[in-house]
Order: C-alpha cells, then structure tokens, then sequence
C-alpha cells in the first residue's frame, strides 16, 4: 500500500537514515529491561492467540489506576482506541484544539464527522484560555477532544479550567475525550489525571497509552477509562477480537511494576527540558513553556533537512493545524544526546548569521 | 472489559487449564525458529515506532505472491482487516455461507450490515454445490464472503465454481471478499488462489495472514490483495497509523523465507489427517472431508467438558450458524498429540457404551 508513504507523524525511521531521533516523544531512557524479558519470554508461545478480554493485563491495570475491570479497555496503542471510539459513536460535530495531535481529526474524519478547532495563540503560549470556557458553552458539538498535556506544545490544561470544561460538556450532553498518554511523564505536582472524575461524569472518556512512558511504541499497547461501559463495549464489537497482541499484554503486565524507571525518566526530563529550553531560547527562538519531555518552538531559519544531513530528526511541525513553517518539536532525550542536537542546531544558525 | 468474556472462537488458552490446545488450527509445527529471532532482534527497538506503511513487509510479500505492492495492504491480523473492509466499504447487505468464521458476520454487523446466510448441506459434506450459482444470481447483496477452504469444514471451493463465482460477482456488481487464511497448508495440488484473477476483477478482495501457516497468531499479521486501490486506501484510513507492530512486520519478512518449514507442515497435516478421520469414522462418527488441518465431525456424545477435565479442549462447533450441538472442530496436530486425543475421545465413548 504505497499510494501514501510520507507518515504525517514524527518516528519516521524509514524513510531516511535517522541516528538520532528526536521526533518521537518516547521515554528518554528506552524500553525497561524488565518489558524486553516479558516479550523475550512470550517467544515460545508466539503460535498461541492472546487472550482477546486481556484479563491478567485488565486486572494489572485496574490495580495500578485503582479503577475496576469493567471500566478499562485495552486497545492496539492508544491509537486503536482513538479508531474504535470513532467507530463506536459516528459522532456528527467534534470540537478539537489546533494545534494538537492529528490522529483525533484522521479518526473523526474517517466515520464523516466534521472537526471544528478552537485557536491556541502563540502570544498565551497556546495554554487554553478561560475565554475558552464561553466558547464551549455557545456552541454545539458531540464531542469534545483535549489532550493533556496537549501534543506538540507540552502544556498542561489548568486543573480548576478542566474541571469546569467536565461539568460544561456533562449538561450540554456532549463527550469529552482527554487524551492522558503523556501525562505519566509530566512534573509530578502539576500532573493530575481526570479519573477522579470518572463515576460522576459517564460522558468522559480518558486515553492511556504504553507507548510513550514506557518504550513501547514498536508493541502497540493503550487503554481507555470510562465508566459508560455500553461505549465499551460497542467500541470492543468494532474492533477484531484478538486486537492485543500477546507480546503487547505481557509487556504492559511488566511495564507497571516499572514505577521507579518512570520517576527516574522525569528527573531526567525536567532537568534536561530546562537546560533545551534555555538554549534555544538563548539562540533566540520562541519555545513553547512545557511540562512534559518535548518542546514545541520555532525557527526563522529552515532546520529539518540540514539535521537529517547530519542523522538527526526534528518533528517537522509545519503540518498542524494552527501552526506553519518554522516550528518544530523536539523531544527532550539524553543529556549527551540533547546536547548533540543543540551543538548541531548552534552550528546551523551561526552559518546562516555568517551568510 | 468483562461483560462478555465467553470466548466465541478457538483458541481459548485463558478461561480453563489447557495442555493440549486443539481449538486453535495453526501450523502442528509451531513457529520457525527465524520467526522467533526476527522477534528477538526486535528487543532493542521497542521503542521505535513501526513504519505505518510496512514498507519491508510488503515488498516482501510482493515477492512472495508476485503482486504489486500497490494491490497489498498488511493489517494486525487478517481479523483487523475484516473490520477495516467493512468500515471502508460500509455493506447494506451481505451473503455468506453457513457454516462458516464468525468474525465476518461480527465485522459485518458491527457496521449495521443485514447478514444472509447459505445454509450448507451435511448429506453432501458440506461442499458449495451448483445450486449456490442459480441463487446468487437471482439475489442482490452488496458483498458475498466466502472463506476457501472453509472453517470449520476444510472443504476446498471446487476451482471451476469458484471463477463463475468470481464472474457472477462482478456482473452483478457484487464485492467479493475471499479468505484464503488457510490455503496455504492446503493439500498442495488442489490448493488454487484466486489471486490470478485479481487483475481482471477489482470487485475480488482476497485475505491472507501469517496467523496459521507460521504459528504467529500472538503477533497479528494479515494482510489483503485486491486491484482496486481506493478500497485499500479507504481501509488503511479507518484504521490508526501504526496497526501492525513492529515484531510483527519483521516476524513476517523471516516467515516468508520458510517455504520448507510450510512443506513438511503439509506432509504431516496430510497423514495425520487421514488417519484421525479414520480414527473418527471408525467409532462411528460424521467427519467432514477436509483438505487442510482441521476436522469437522459430529458426536452423539458430549466430549467438550469431558476432554478438558483432561487438560485437552476441542473447538465446541455449537455455537456456528449451520451447525449445533454435538458439532467439534479439532485441529490436526503431531502425531503423539493427536494420538492422545483419540485415546481421550475412544475412552469417552467407551465409558457411554459401559453405561
């Protein structure tokens, strides 16, 4: 299937020779070890069918965000779910922010519905603002789609704002989709989880993924919350019955007694996201505040293809809704690594000044 | 997500203790040991994301089946790529015959489709007769599914009625969507794929997967040829960026190259199938001719509950349209496990005699 084979998405590591990837927001420190030994002992059984209601997975999880069984589904990558949850509702009107991550509008877009986006502005370091709050409650759409912290500008949405964007779409009879995938990596204190809201608000539905907290994004592992179990289970029938692959349920079941790779992974991100952020501020560019491992920002002067010269890949962001040529994400990596892309960042903006 | 948690299909590994899994028709040799390293040389790039286009892959597979890589789309599974058909095509009504794989009609259904059925015959061993050729040429559906040889029967469609089914198909503008999962451990020289039509009959979708054949149904790996590439298009765009996993792309370029592992799969499918039909039929009861690695058969005795209190489980046939109680599927396996398994059902029926 070639007819499209340029990956709208960062981690392209396909398409050109790529050393240093720094357009896929994954854990800085790699896959657990504990994740490769799951997958290593799943070799044997790699004739077997896994199990399509992932029960031990379910359980595992349950205990880890302290939410029952019937209120978690497993998916494919928290992409699936983005799919099946489209699938599921056939919603007519969505509402979504621009910039943010553009699997929501592929999904939407893919059962008819048609996406409406509300503008983050620059000059608010596109946090979303209160004004935000009169827009939601003017309009009329089926669903609403946040993600938190929002892809690709690492910002959090202000807790008291979501809670009161919870109780909005909840009278106006609207859904409410919060992507949390990257939550897991953001500073401790700022991160808080909307599943404390899960039993009062049936219309709220919250993404998890593996993928980025714990290096998994070659297995393709994510779950949804959401007390609405007929969505659940109407998003199950959507999809094909064995969607988990085994190496993807043992992993995960792995993957959550990983907590202390987890706290170590977001010292390093803070501290490292930090220093990023000073840098290229000290170059002159405007970087996006972020509380998670990467940083939107933007360059006056063209990065991409003289990075990829020297092996190292930037997510090119020109393809955003809301943003254009000139902004870039990149994701906050090793220290040595970082360090490389700024030297080589540094190197291409001296030669432009000396032009 | 345990509302329903009865497994429909084979391969039930979760629900009971099992030792000698019958249930699940795949590969009696299990998977090739270069299948098993492709996942092992995986370990290290768990965190990658997998190319959304599978581009290795389905050179590979173009090589394989000597078709365009234009008229190829890989899918998680061969199950995934029966929903994102469905999804993409969006059917109003469907034909299918009866026995028959359940997912289709799952797909189908949960896409608001209305699923006929064409019922079978046991007193010709369920064989697609010439009376099926004047029916569907007097009905009007949007798609037929047919599934060659089919599950649970392991009758091959005879080749000369298949290219009028082809030829109907496409005079009456009808889709047609042929599984051809288990073709390939087909007896060889009977095993025909409708691949050669492909070129002159777009409305013609044929599915493979990796699943049986290589013993890979834990890593999900399908995939679709057809000459209409909107359709495939539209498929690939109902379903996320990266569905097939990274183990699962490399497993499946390793497998390929194991046509010698396939051939002695075949040798033994065909002995050991005789002779557990002989075994069978020797006790008294129907068995259904089969060319591949399963067998259809009826029992006046109940053997389910029997059999697994000895760790042993068969496919319980009850709940397929066409079919009913007392119907079993059981793969074809070594020859010490299918030995044991007619020890078990010989003791069963002996015990039923005694009484």
């Amino acid at each position: 299937m070639l007819y499209q084979t340029t990956n709208p998405h960062g981690g392209d590591l396909y398409s050109r020779p790529v050393t240093l990837d720094f357009s896929a927001n994954t854990n800085p420190l790699g896959t657990p070890e504990a994740v490769k030994q799951a997958v290593r002992d799943c070799l044997d059984c790699l004739h077997q069918y896994p199990d399509p209601y992932c029960r031990e997975l379910t359980a595992a999880i349950s205990a880890f965000e302290q939410v029952p069984v019937e209120k978690i589904l497993c998916g494919s990558g928290a992409a699936e779910l983005i799919f099946s949850y489209c699938s599921a509702l056939r919603p007519k009107k969505a509402l979504e922010l621009a910039p943010t991550f553009s699997e929501y509008s592929a999904a939407l877009e893919s059962v008819g519905c048609q996406v409406e986006r509300y503008s983050l502005k620059q000059n608010k370091d596109f946090a979303l603002d209160e004004e935000f709050l009169s827009f939601l409650e003017k309009g009329d759409w089926d669903v609403l789609v946040l993600c938190n912290p929002n892809n690709p500008t690492g910002q959090l949405l202000p807790e008291k704002r979501l809670d009161r964007i919870v109780e909005i779409c909840y009278q106006k009879n609207m859904r409410l989709f919060v992507d949390e995938c990257f939550l897991d990596l953001c500073d401790e204190e700022k991160a808080v989880s909307l599943k404390r809201k899960l039993d009062a608000f049936p219309n709220l539905f919250i993404l998890k993924a593996f993928t980025k907290s714990y290096g998994m994004a070659a297995l393709r592992l994510g779950y949804g919350l959401c007390a609405d179990t007929r969505l659940l289970t109407a998003m199950s029938r959507s999809v094909q019955s064995w969607n988990v692959s085994l190496p993807a349920q043992k992993a995960g079941i792995a993957a959550l007694q990983e907590q202390n790779f987890l706290r170590k992974a977001k010292k390093i991100i803070r501290t490292e996201r930090e220093w990023m952020k000073g840098q290229l501020e000290h170059i002159g560019f405007y970087v996006c505040p972020s509380a998670v491992n990467f940083l939107l920002f933007y360059s006056p002067y063209p990065l991409k293809e003289r990075l990829l010269e020297q092996g190292i890949q930037l997510r090119d962001c020109a393809n955003y809704h809301g943003l254009g040529e000139g902004w870039y994400r990149t994701a906050v990596k090793l220290p040595e690594q970082n360090r490389q892309l700024m030297e080589a960042i540094d190197r291409i903006v001296q030669e432009r000044a000396e032009e």
